[in-house]
């Protein structure tokens, strides 16, 4: 196996350039706990070191505005806590991001966006909670012309099951942390996912959108590997 | 309040022959950790001083044939593992009991055989679970003709909320310890089903088919009372 | 069955208007998670095109008098959080919430006017847990004359036990998370409740004095379906 | 600090004879994982160094016999799996053994036993469970005269709070794993306990009747030293 | 039974003035969860309707103050957070408070002072933790000299088990939820002292000095009824 | 959407026979929990109402003996524990099965079986786990030939984040019950493979090659859909 | 790094023959879920590719003599379950294994057997749990005397504590499974250990006296590099 | 065994200064949960009585600008949190500190001061995590050339797997908080570090840094007695 020279080696962290050759994606910046400082060095090595997307996520309204005051021409999107530089051309795979309720939102917002800054086509179908099934019935056709599902739902997550039982492409469900009491802070979602009779889901951490989108990155990937 | 003289005291048990008239059914006898002794006792002393059903739950085979050879006229029902006496006259309350799979019917026949043993009026729509959602959407004009619904469930459980949002009358869910690993025996069809999006449902404990039932004996009670 | 044409869509939100014809009762809107424009969007979605009450629950006070001098004529109740618009008209079914301690307040009053919102005739049985069994044993004739009754109670939950066991009409217990420690944020309330020596008694999520109210609801749809 | 020279010294086992002078009684022996000539050594180290009651606790019959064929002159009790050499003296302490239903006879058999065989003047009080709360009320005559009550109850551990209500004694409680499903092999009575409503009751582990008996033991030993 | 007739029955409470009567103390008033009217009202009926020492547990200062201001007399212990009204005349009984560490000094304040309180005759050995084995080993002769030992322990609660196993009288253990990590809140300290190897221990809830202090009345109460 | 006629309903099931237009592929059967004449009523049913292959999972060899005897052509394998008949043709997916040791090798057959089962290509790399680093680096070639990647690994789960941050494509994690203590029966691989490093893997179930290889089938549905 | 070529490769294991370089010690083989021909083959591997002493763990009597007739010149030592070949010379290490109770003894003996076969100078003091603490008092001699003490205890695992406040040296503390209830299996000595009030102490997996052997050997293995 | 007199007594707290003695190095002190004029007296109480190295751990910033303007001459290490007068001299035991992320580098900082100050020589390897292999194989030789190795990971905690197989000599591992959802406030990472594939690792509780440098300040004192 290749040995790459480690790249950009700062006091505190080893940045990854590697990465980017070996998963066709730039190293992507995870900012809790992360200083400006350090946040704007690593960005400033992978704008440096890759020729892809650059993204930070889960990086405040404040923050970001430091960040991007120190490295110019990047966007921030709210709702989704995302900060991106050239952001990719679009790329073939089509990704559906399902919401079961409007508590959601935030991190479907999350999985959308970072699609979008990758490449994907992704648009969002919302609140279509299973408590009213006719609302996701309505949206069949949408799901079934995608080529991955992300489904984003919380309390008992019930949604991914119906729609992992609708459509035959890969299914990502993203348990999410909404709810009180039995939700469990989302494990009773992630728990529900996991066992779900429709087989063939698979499941990422609770209320990780970007993982899912980094799924659908995966799936594209292997979709253009075969080109 | 009453204080009745706390009727039939044995050794090892005090049988609390009041209840017959304070909730409408005699005490029901759960057989695990019992002897044979003490059972066919509590039996004999629920058939002297009750004038309703008498039900054992939980009871083995072999374990029913030594009662009944004790304690004659019973039925056994070896599915439910339910032991009766004196089944009681059909009631007008209309039960629908709904499964998810067939790995759920151990615990659907014990609430069916329940009901039906204490006079409710059920019926099993059977393995409509939401991997394939149009069964149970075929199913709606039984599920909606009926006073009660009672949802057994396993894994994931997501059916009890598709039914909860598809009828306006009283659902009862009962998880079942189907599945495996993150099943959690049955831990995580109860957690979700506590936090369905469908409101109003009410959950019992894994496995107790007999809860549900008698959580729809009790409505029954509720709408005779009302007459 | 039937397709509703998926009634209000909004870029956020898919209102289910058809649930008012399905269960008897308009959705309700919960609170937490929406900004106000979408809780005042939903309210009047809900306002034009049903005819029952319109709810939002766990609404704070500032939230509410913000969407109230949006959409008039509504009613904010502090202690149970709960903003109404057009309260039902009494409806026959007798409603009993019962509380342990003065700490289950505030879940109570949620049940409490919930089920008054929604046209049920409820009242309160407050502070009468079993560490002085007597003050419950004194409210037994207000407990028989209801026809469902709600038990509200934290710490390790055994008032719901009591209750189950004097009454014959359907109980629902609602666990709070008053109590520290082993109490773990009203997790042991639940499982007590859930595995209750009282048969047939059903339970709803932590905190959920909706949830009950919802019950209770549903099973005055029930009674009156019979009429 | 007194350094008692070891005592008993064997390969596999230091027996603490030093405890009798203590404690009020000699170290008890529990079986299970050891193996019979241990049990048996153990034994003889106790009848040789101590002068009171040597118990071996959960213990089967197979291996009681086994044991009593080298050291005679003992006596097993099969259903509280006890066996016992030289059985106290009886001492003043009363001590009332309540238990909640019929499944948690054995280890209620397990508290009453030990109780005996150190002397205690002990008595149980069988199957008052909450369910019918007057069974409990019509024995408050019994259990106020007790110096301890040890309650021993499965499921959601009612009886617990109730009795800790009635009486001014001290209260051990005793959680047992009778039960299933949310029962969580006894983790649900364990936790209700802990945080009941009635004040200064204090707990054992699950199943434990040795240990309630031996919390009794040492409320003998604390009355006694006052005398 | 008895049923005495409710005593002071508010909108919000019933004060459980039989109390008295039944356990030789008034109900003492847990202040979490309650409105300032609430706990002036409750202690008002209380200092009306008992003759003994009126106790408020877990207030903080600003609201002990404003209770004060209501109901004179009272005084408030800061580091206990208790507030009592007619503190008790002495009582024979000797209680030893121990604590493992300097950070478990406010459980086990509150324990010493709810003692003092109820006119226990109580003191304490503090920060001999097992780290330094010799600490609590040269206190021996303090801890015998008990009547009742309350062992006050977080983290993995060691000390517990050895106290346990250094005197004959009852060791009530109480965890704290000193720690972090894998002391997950206490429950460690918990369970750990629930699975002692010292028999004969008792358990209260985590933190609760306040249940350990009642554990001692209990023991206290026993003792007197014998004299 | 559509209201397929729901297939062949019998008493105990509804075998859900659109399934093969949704997704590609029948229903595949379950074993655990079902009688042996139901599993061969609903092979039947399958056999004559779809096209591809049929497959029953986690069937032990006696009951796949005794399935095969009535409905013949199919084929066991013993240490997937997977019964199939009509095996499909080799589809383009290329799918490489992982494992860390050779106590995870039970549920890499399932995985590895069913794939194979359904038509897609592919291949196991055996006992590769972390502990010796080499043995998987010197393999990355094949894990970069593949279309997905499934791991397969016990215990800490360690490899799937090595793997996930060595390859490009979609990779699946499924944890194994393989270790003892705190690997708590897979949950512990669960959750660290849900929270790996290596971004965009998703997860199945504990012991799920079913799940795993199931998640591949729609990986290779949506790369033919594109084609 | 070295990129060893892997050594042997069966279909069903890559024995890391590197092993013995890097860490002074051939791999170990783990008998659960592997066929007697899988261990036979592996053993066969590492007797002719490595020169240093080879052990399979938790091999049943059963199992091992079957081993035994392939691969001769071993030896098995049954309490330990044990087989071992070509046991090292004595290694200057001194290890000092204590148990708290006869109920540990089983995974005691796997700890130092497991020490003795890699060479290590290492010998037992069993049954000084702390319920009688002068037990382990009279020990401290034997305890200081070592390079590294292990610390077996089940229950509550307060042994650990105090061994670890008596000692200089590096202490593994193994939790056993040892108990009932709330001892979860030995999940509460795991957490009570990693909580320790005595600093430094490390632990490892419950139950795992080959884990604590092994961390005894690496110390030796750097007290020999250092010579 | 001796038993020193209890060294300087507090009212408040039982300084332990024959540590230094036992255990090579003076009791250190934990900040959380003391009072400023505590700390201030326990560290006047080391200063005064031993001789070795005084530290406090989890201090804040303005507590310990605080602290030291009443015992001058010690220094702040603010990333570490810690408090140190008199380091000590440089022993030769050579400590790696490798962390996983950026994230962790709070808890690694605390494991590499405490190590300085007591007189390690110790140095960092940060941010070489699993989702980039190299980067870790590229440090190979530094982690090989130490005494002892420390990994500290939040997340899977892979890395701690990946280091035990690659080096021979003690590695302890701590667990990090770090991470979200199934990380599970870091039990995910302490669970997967005990059930490492990797053998003879130990660990520490989640977060303790200190824990893991008192580890190797064992190990050194191993070292250092056997010169």
């Amino acid at each position: 196996m290749e040995h790459p020279d480690t790249g950009a080696r700062a006091d505190f962290a080893v940045v990854d350039i590697d990465r980017e050759r070996r998963q066709g994606l730039p190293e992507v910046v995870y900012a809790p706990g992360k200083d400006l400082h350090e946040i704007t060095a690593i960005v400033g090595e992978l704008t440096a070191n890759c020729s892809g997307p650059v993204l930070v996520t889960r990086i405040e309204a404040d923050a970001a505005a430091a960040v991007l005051a120190d490295v110019p021409d990047g966007h921030y999107h709210r709702r989704a806590r995302l900060l991106t530089w050239r952001p990719a051309a679009r790329r073939r795979c089509r990704v559906c991001v399902v919401t079961a309720g409007t508590a959601d939102g935030r991190v479907a917002e999350e999985a959308l966006q970072v699609c979008l800054a990758v490449g994907l086509d992704a648009h969002l179908v919302a609140d279509v909670g299973v408590a009213g099934i006719h609302r996701v019935l309505n949206r069949v056709d949408e799901l079934r012309a995608a080529d991955i599902v992300i489904v984003v739902a919380g309390m008992e997550g019930a949604l991914a099951s119906v729609v992992g039982g609708l459509v035959g492409c890969p299914v990502v469900a993203v348990p999410t942390s909404t709810g009180y009491g039995a939700a469990l802070n989302g494990m009773t979602a992630l728990a529900a996912m996991l066992t779900s009779c429709a087989s063939g889901m698979s499941v990422v951490n609770i209320d990780s959108g970007f993982g899912a989108a980094m799924a659908a990155h995966r799936l594209a990937y292997a979709i253009e590997a075969r080109g």
